[in-house]
């Protein structure tokens, strides 16, 4: 097992230092606790910084030398201070590092006398999935769903649960289920707050509709659904359109699109039944180890699809001050996209 | 209500612009939430970019519009693009920028041409803290020890309960008390793996000791507490002197003591006792809507403790392989350091 984890790490950075030396990078400089995982099985829980370069390296926090001992395949070193840091990287005859976007500005204040790129070698990387990560996310989500459909909301509101209780009800049936953990927040919005994409679930009774947008991680990967359970005609009226932009979207998804093609297809139809407006946000986003990766599927995200993307489609409606209807899945990128799970988009 | 948060917002935006004065810097730009919230009454879910000069304003995401228009005391405006952001600032005739510490290198290279100073006056501000805020951490704190007596650890350790299970049933307990949400992801960690401070719930019933590291929200305040379980006359031993560093160390704490001296109390007790190589981390961290704030209690701050900082005070001893203990409580500074809460160290 420990074997085969090495040659899935080796190949992903060997992947990285072709594209690093592509545009003559001496090294990567790694920060991003999902990436440092990615590339050595080793998660973080205080800091961690990694060097890509032939024989890569992480500076571990004392505290995490246990676990990273036991977890990473590649080799670790104890963290003393970033002026041990750059001595190391000056005597390794490192002078230009690679960085990621996320990188904090006193970590890059640190490293300024290197010549620093920001490079998205790993994000890049990380955006085709392999036949074990799909596998993972395929599993988180059919957790999601299973514990969707055991919590019963239609049921929960006619009880008059609250918000925060059925959020949280829904985080123990997915662990219940096999999951680690949510994979963000959970947003269980009613009522008005539902036209608030991001509503923090309320002390408060469930009104209508009821927007559920929730996932959980398996073995650190993601899930992400929406469902709104409607219950009146004007809320029929929106989700039907909701669900033909959510539809149409799926089927424009293959490999060769630009993801900015399948953001049109759903925006287009939600403006022509002139909610353009209301419609405040992309049409969905890739997902893996974090909840938002790349490529968007956004107006401005010209990255052409490719097999084994994962991504999502989650248009919405917002009516200020009404009610919100999003509806959202997973879908796989191939020849045509797959969508990822099979509960139905209205429950 | 909102006046009294609109003259706070000020009195702070005041003290800040004038630290920024005293280093000729013109604005500074804030992107990090808690701080945004901390200066507006807004809490971002997506992106959010502050500008604090004369008259501050926010950039605020598109799909926040309507909620930071509901909560915000500083005058927004809908976020278009870096380019429009740059653009304003130049009009404003903004030259010198003050930036925080963790602003991501993706912004930091798009206000490249402006005189970028990483600065700490909104974490300085945010040390010392109002009345309304240590009443806010107050109870957190009293949510979060009466759910853990609620929770009974040593009844779910004799019935064989799974950590993950004890974890998720004390944040179900803490939202039950009034908590919004956990204030970091609970360690319920026993037997071997309390050695690793920062283990996750695992699918496997209670060892013995039993290490509970959790803590709530309250209107967006954090509370910090651990409790060890004991149950050998080992691990008793061990806990002996973690709870003799723990009540020095509140002893030691004062205004105008420094904060690596409190850590000192603390470590030299356990050095003495022979364990000092398994003190793997500092004595406390300061905490308010973060978790994790300025100062820490460590070997290096020289940061003087001030009236109205509220740290944590954690000493443990971590044996690889075997168990680990640690005892942590919050702190108000003060003539005298003042223990918040009333939960016993040994239960």
């Amino acid at each position: 097992m420990q074997i085969k984890d090495n040659e899935i790490h080796n190949f992903h950075i060997k992947n990285i230092l072709k594209k690093l030396e592509e545009k003559d990078l001496d090294a990567m400089l790694v920060a991003n606790f999902n990436n440092i995982y990615y590339l050595s099985g080793y998660l973080s829980t205080s800091f961690a910084f990694m060097i890509i370069k032939e024989n890569p390296i992480i500076f571990v926090s004392g505290m995490d030398m246990e676990n990273a001992g036991n977890t990473s395949s590649i080799d670790i070193v104890k963290y003393e201070s970033f002026d041990k840091m750059i001595e190391y990287l000056k005597e390794e005859n490192i002078k230009s590092l690679a960085i990621e976007s996320d990188l904090t500005a006193n970590v890059y204040e640190k490293f300024k006398d290197f010549n620093l790129t920001i490079s998205n070698a790993i994000s890049t990387e990380r955006m085709i999935k392999s036949h074990d990560e799909i596998e993972k996310m395929i599993k988180a989500t059919d957790i999601a769903h299973k514990s969707l459909i055991e919590l019963d909301v239609r049921s929960k509101q006619e009880k008059g649960a609250q918000e925060w209780e059925c959020a949280y009800e829904l985080g123990y049936l997915m662990r219940k289920n096999g999951a680690s953990a949510e994979s963000f927040d959970t947003i269980f919005a009613s009522g008005p707050v539902s036209s608030l994409p991001h509503s923090t679930p309320r002390q408060h009774v469930l009104e209508t509709p009821v927007l559920v947008d929730y996932g959980c991680k398996f073995e650190g990967y993601c899930s992400d659904t929406t469902r709104t359970f409607i219950y009146t005609e004007r809320q029929e009226e929106i989700s039907d359109i909701v669900l033909e932009a959510h539809d149409k979207a799926i089927e424009a998804v293959k490999a060769g699109v630009k993801a900015c093609e399948v953001d049109k297809v759903a925006r287009d139809i939600i403006t022509d039944y002139g909610y353009g407006d209301n419609y405040i946000h992309s049409t969905g986003h890739s997902l893996g180890l974090d909840i938002h990766e790349n490529p968007s599927v956004s107006i401005k995200d010209q990255t052409v699809l490719e097999n084994n993307m994962v991504i999502t489609i989650e248009p919405g409606i917002y009516l200020e001050g009404e009610f919100g209807i999003r509806i959202e899945d997973m879908v796989l990128v191939d020849k045509k996209g797959k969508l990822i799970g099979n509960l139905p988009q209205i429950l």
